[in-house]
């Protein structure tokens, strides 16, 4: 998606080679409406697919899924990462390692959220190594859910979680996927 | 607001006398209809404010404050909870305590993405002890940035944060104000 792409040309900023920082416009101040471009892209993409529900994982997901939501007419779920290890109630479960902060987080959904009878499209910002991604997919696989695809704004395609998840037969529609950041040199597939 | 009072009343579960779950359609899954209705009041309550840019906190007030930043045709910027005590950058920074998790969060924005020219509106899904929105008034105050008003969700009239936010100066529209919720039944203000 070219306006994404130019954006990240232009705000997006390199770090160390492996970080991207779009936290101007995606996931810290938030430009809403290259989020409702993103989602028009999505709703084109996954057209006649009978998408019910789009699922993401707090906290950056959750405003790309509300505004990529209002397109295609659906509610949004998302999984909340658990502070405390006693959560109450009937949840879905899984563990996802975080990169950015280290360690592992629980993640949840509860039951009642997702269903056998869901079409699941998955949302989130970026996608790198993909453990996030296959947290969401863990978690809709417990639920019986089905994943019709996952939209991803920002993919890492010098990483292998796109690469590994597109194995498994979920489509991935990354709005820009990034071949290479060396030299502080953005490029894109 | 009507509407979401309504909702409440169907949708709401009332657990232990003073927590309200709404997790079917404000804070877990999301109604964004409900959230474009709610984006509209605010944006009539606050019209010739000169609201520029609308300042929330993960992860709930996310998705509520992206819809209404599109009505407001403003950008949104998200005070993150830090997860790690050795953030690095430029930030301001506010001790939150928490009631739904324990302990203390520290909450932090970038000092790029507050400014001294700014006209915030601050978003929330609840307001009950105002220890969150208290602490966005606080990274407003460090920034200088002026403070137009909050837009809450819910505010539980009968907790003390509303009345000492207001007894500040600060103007708070709470789109639904509890009364009481006593035996399981919701009145409103």
């Amino acid at each position: 998606m070219l306006e994404l792409e130019e954006r990240i040309r232009r705000n997006g900023i390199v770090e160390g080679g492996e970080v991207l920082k779009v936290d101007s416009f995606l996931n810290h101040q938030i430009d809403v409406t290259l989020l409702e471009a993103m989602g028009r892209e999505w709703a084109r993409l996954f057209a006649g697919e009978g998408v019910n529900k789009i699922l993401t994982i707090e906290a950056s997901g959750i405003g790309i899924a509300c505004i990529a939501a209002q397109v295609f007419e659906v509610p949004v779920v998302f999984a909340k990462k658990s502070r405390t290890k006693n959560i109450a109630g009937d949840v879905y479960k899984v563990e996802v390692p975080s990169f950015t902060h280290g360690g592992v987080s629980e993640v949840i959904v509860s039951k009642r959220f997702l269903l056998p009878t869901d079409r699941l499209l998955l949302i989130d910002d970026f996608l790198a190594n993909g453990a996030a991604l296959e947290g969401l997919i863990d978690l809709a696989a417990q639920a019986g859910a089905a994943v019709i695809g996952a939209g991803i704004a920002i993919e890492k395609g010098f990483q292998p979680g796109g690469e590994r998840i597109r194995a498994k037969g979920v489509r991935v529609e990354s709005l820009a996927r990034i071949k290479s950041m060396e030299a502080g040199k953005i490029e894109f597939f």
